[in-house]
């Protein structure tokens, strides 16, 4: 018997701000950072984890970590049901008030129930996308919080999901660790950079094996059609260029500036407006479905910066997105990952994931890599995003080859940052800051 | 010229889960708590705001609050600008992350927000209601963050409404001061009271010139048609009964219940389900649209967790409410509310806040009373929550007569707690918690 004996938490932070790496419309200034814990036992492996933010408020998110501590300190790792622990998190009666499962709290719940993951997986001696691919359909169902998805989506159904997949297993973890999970980058497309770097960058990530990369919209509408057209120029017709308005458009606003940028032939539009607007996604949806130059639809994402599973939910009942981005953190974590993996798959949707921040492309591959293996079975139409940030902070990083994330074989989450890192970016006390 | 010198944060809790006071299916064990704070000036009275919790996490709360502090010192009260102010708070490109406009930062918000509306107010001499109704529609309009409501609603629809309810504000105001604005209580409702005890208040309640009362409901289904059965029985036909579930149940399961209770006659079902589920409230209300004994609609509810005025938006637009229940502390305080108010007549749906809590009646009878005087010009169906607890902490306590809330005269917005329950109730060195 083992058990957690206490909880360390840490307020890091990174001065991206400075080079404007990671700007967009609505985060000019972002400083990349992360309310990050660790649980240790009595006995083998820390468990670590993190939620991410951009700077100012993460000593609001540790001092969520910290409210969640008493749910953890005193849990056997090896025991614990991690669908009933990830449930004690978000349901405690009195810290629900302040969501419920949203905001500062959920993102808290995000980073507490990843720590916990790693740990488990680092104790079962496997990655997090293995071990959850190892699972039976039933252990799966079981992670799941069913509270209001029974509308849209039962246990049985997720358990026929489920089975459906369950043959080709081997053979797809086999194909992942031989080829890798596709991403696409997003590193030459922040606003902060000159017309010269975007064309220097975006040539730089086809000849680095990428099909598809990302350009940040929705400032300055001239400088949006000039950056997409010198984009596309740069890399040719074949590779997808998706349009990211990180939530700055109302509806009408929205289908206007995207018929602009129409005829250079964007792949999909990202947070074209609020991440609680359902119905505005959805009518930005359906006045873009014959938009692209093919007379086909400029396709309509979110996700980085939806509240839960509910509002997943509902943006796949109510036919307003063709692209499902999870993010490993801002939901209550791995387990309710699981969930909108089991919803996206109900209406057919493929999801590719939010990443880049800190850490955030270390977790969300083993999510994606499970979801091939068991959930979805399929790669198609599928990539993780992939952002050339601050990687050299952690002890186990991403590795991409030919555009592809290569599949984590070091035991748990590859969320553990260099000890060197938590301790220079501490903030506001450590050296990069003081 | 003035100005705003410091900001003092308090973390103010009181044990009211000793006696099951406020207890509900969801929330068993509250401790009524405020995340409390007082905006000093170098010349003339303080400003006091705080947002409401149920006990844990309300020193997170606190912490939100402590960030925004840099937003608020050195402004000049007399020159604020209150639409200005409040999206400064809301669109910080760092804290927004952590939203946006949602959970700890945003009930953080709407306490900062709300402690300068009380500021403001007493400055001028007026109740925060009458400093509101005296606003032009221009000014009216300023205040609201505009962003992600044009599909719904535009500023100059916006004009329109205030322009046609501006000839008859004397009149209304009038008739507010002389009769105050209608009252229901929840008090004879709460789930841990017995028979005997929800019989007894329903009847006083009755006797106190109350016409509306509520019960909670959504644990045993049994207990709930029982309990209603036997107020029904013990306040007869005329008197309203509205039900509240706190969320605890799917779409299916909420018109099952629902459709057992009908028989008694409940006037509205509240938070049958999800805040955020704009969906699943449009399903429950068509189920529900001939359930009455009388072939009429079982009304549906929502509101006081309902994050943003993107939610509400969405409920007006899918037809998915019959009653919006604003909080003052839940959204981005008096701004975002004026928002909600002049959604709710562009859809033709009654306002009937949230209140009880800590303060929130003190807070929330300002709102009602500005919209009948200046929005909606509307009592109809329109009633305000009240909860007799904890009004002896505050300095300027609602009153109520005759099942009505009596218009508040005194400068501000009856915001300001008693400095003696600041202190006996402070968490976790005050007397009543060592």
């Amino acid at each position: 018997m083992a058990v957690i004996t206490s909880v360390d938490t840490y307020d890091v932070r990174f001065p991206t701000s400075r080079d404007l790496d990671g700007s967009d419309a609505m985060n000019p200034d972002p400083d990349y950072s992360a309310a990050y814990l660790v649980l240790s036992t009595d006995d083998g492996p820390d468990g670590h984890g993190f939620t991410f933010t951009i700077g100012r408020g993460n000593d609001v998110c540790r001092a969520a970590i910290d409210a969640l501590v008493p749910y953890v300190v005193g849990l056997d790792p090896d025991t614990v049901d991690l669908g009933a622990f990830a449930r004690s998190l978000t349901h405690d009666s009195q810290l629900r008030w302040l969501g419920p499962e949203k905001g500062v709290m959920h993102l808290a719940a995000a980073a507490v129930i990843n720590a916990m993951w790693d740990l488990v997986a680092k104790r079962a001696g496997k990655p997090v996308w293995r071990y959850l691919a190892d699972l039976s359909p039933e252990q799966i169902v079981d992670l799941v919080d069913w509270r209001y998805l029974t509308d849209a989506l039962t246990p049985d159904e997720a358990l026929e999901i489920l089975r459906a997949a369950e043959p080709g297993r081997a053979d797809r973890i086999a194909r992942l660790t031989e080829r890798g999970y596709p991403a696409y980058t997003t590193s030459p497309g922040w606003l902060g950079y000159s017309d010269d770097k975007v064309v220097r960058l975006a040539r730089q990530a086809v000849a680095d094996g990428f099909t598809q990369i990302k350009l940040k919209v929705g400032a300055d509408a001239a400088d949006d059609v000039r950056r997409l057209k010198i984009a596309r120029e740069a890399v040719g017709p074949q590779i997808r260029i998706a349009l990211d308005a990180n939530q700055r458009w109302d509806v009408a606003e929205a289908v206007d500036r995207m018929r602009e940028l129409a005829p250079y032939d964007p792949w999909w539009i990202e947070e074209p407006t609020s991440p609680d607007d359902v119905l505005a996604h959805a009518a930005i949806r359906s006045a873009l479905a014959t938009s692209a130059p093919d007379g086909g639809p400029i396709r309509v994402a979110t996700g980085e910066h939806v509240a839960n599973r509910v509002v997943f939910k509902q943006l796949l009942q109510a036919d307003a997105i063709d692209v499902v981005q999870i993010d490993a953190c801002r939901v209550g974590g791995v387990n309710e990952n699981v969930a909108i993996l089991l919803l996206a798959v109900k209406y057919g949707v493929p999801v590719c994931p939010h990443a880049g921040g800190v850490g955030l492309c270390e977790l969300v591959q083993h999510l994606s890599m499970f979801d091939f293996v068991a959930v979805s079975g399929s790669m198609r139409d599928r990539v993780v995003e992939y952002v050339d940030h601050l990687h050299e902070h952690f002890l186990d990083p991403v590795v991409i080859k030919d555009g592809h994330y290569v599949a984590p074989s070091a035991p748990g989450f590859s969320a553990a940052m260099r000890p060197e890192s938590l301790a220079t970016y501490a903030y506001p006390d450590g050296p990069a800051w003081v």
